[in-house]
């Protein structure tokens, strides 16, 4: 639910009404990214690379930054809040201010930003707009373990979230997820998320992804993924 | 892939080699939980109440606590790095001294586990043998947040992967995780995830769940999972 539609959400919590404690929909219209951030936050672009980079991670970097210089690709920033560009995307929805004031809630960041660099999730996507599918370079640190030794399935399973999220472009939530673990991944390798739109049907987006180690040989995962497309519509009733 | 296995691997990695930095097996058989831990560290068990727990959170652990006196319901223990028990259940897969002589790797720690008090995962599972079920109750601090002010998808899927592994006991591999997401979770909120053992065929267990607010009346999420449990003959070979 990367990029969880709070258009939608509007008639969903107007209609099983607010839980004690949950966010609700505010008739105050403060924007979230204001409630949540600081300009200078926003503003830290973390798909770049730090110290804790491997030397796989950047030399795949540097070969898609050189894709990027006809145009035909492009690299995603990424930010730890909300990005001016997400919040128009989701200028609809605003938070109650008294929920905010919640010393928690006023913590809040994106999930796979909130580790010290290289301990987490390092990652960039680059995108190629013209062949629809992004490239998801990820490099998982020693904070996502499961088994000893082995990336946690839930990380893989969040930048698989990720990776597919990246393909679709404006605002949309994950309403599927259906992930083939095949092979487990080293903790701190690299590995490469091709991930492809596959079809769209109305607001319906249909994706798939494969993720790979870095010489392609071994194949650690497949998945799908459906994601569903806000309407600008009903977000604004 | 939370409990994956681990024993497994020694075919699959002898027989596509070895990558560049990757962990491999050893014959100097040195167990992980020793290279990896501090008794201390492992005897920390995390499933129990801290200061960051809600109101809703600890009312429900009580309720638990009470449906374990009989006997019909144990609260599971939950360990930052490698439990003694897992340990044991995983006690042919050995990693490359020299690999963990790397910083990184030896700061390696759960997933789930790696954040500070109500920050990440909050959780406790307990199980009802006899049933085959568990019950996880599950906070999702501000550090997982995906959209402002909700839970990301891909904490939700951790936490699934998890629950789901939590019904099956023993030494297992997640194969396929196929998740409806319903409704978005509002961060910092509490849900509790039901999940059951649908049916055993021979090493296959097929498992199911769904993510529900406190009070029941909000469906969030559904899933199900394909686990395979570890072969003793062929991890010993």
């Amino acid at each position: 639910m990367l990029r969880s539609c709070t258009a939608g959400l509007r008639s969903i919590w107007a209609l099983r009404g607010r839980r004690e404690g949950a966010p609700r929909l505010s008739m105050d219209l403060q924007p979230a990214r204001r409630l949540f951030s600081t300009e200078k936050v926003i503003h830290k672009d973390w798909a770049l690379p730090n110290p804790s980079w491997s030397k796989d991670l950047k030399l795949l970097f540097d070969q898609f930054m050189k894709k990027c210089e006809d145009g035909s690709w492009e690299r995603l920033p990424s930010y730890k809040r909300t990005s001016t560009q997400e919040s128009e995307d989701f200028k609809t929805y605003f938070l109650d201010p008294k929920l905010v004031e919640e010393e928690r809630l006023s913590q809040a960041q994106l999930f796979t930003r909130g580790f010290e660099d290289g301990l987490g999730f390092e990652y960039v996507i680059f995108k190629n707009n013209d062949e629809k599918r992004t490239v998801c370079l990820f490099q998982g640190g020693p904070y996502l373990q499961g088994v000893p030794g082995l990336l946690h399935g839930g990380a893989m399973a969040t930048m698989i979230d990720i990776a597919l999220g990246s393909c679709t472009g404006g605002a949309v939530m994950t309403a599927n997820l259906n992930i083939n673990f095949k092979r487990p991944v080293p903790l701190c390798s690299v590995v490469v998320i091709n991930s492809q739109l596959d079809k769209l049907e109305g607001r319906k987006l249909f994706l798939s992804c494969n993720v790979r180690s870095v010489d392609e040989k071994t194949l650690y995962s497949e998945a799908t993924g459906l994601f569903i497309k806000l309407d600008p519509e009903k977000s604004s009733t």
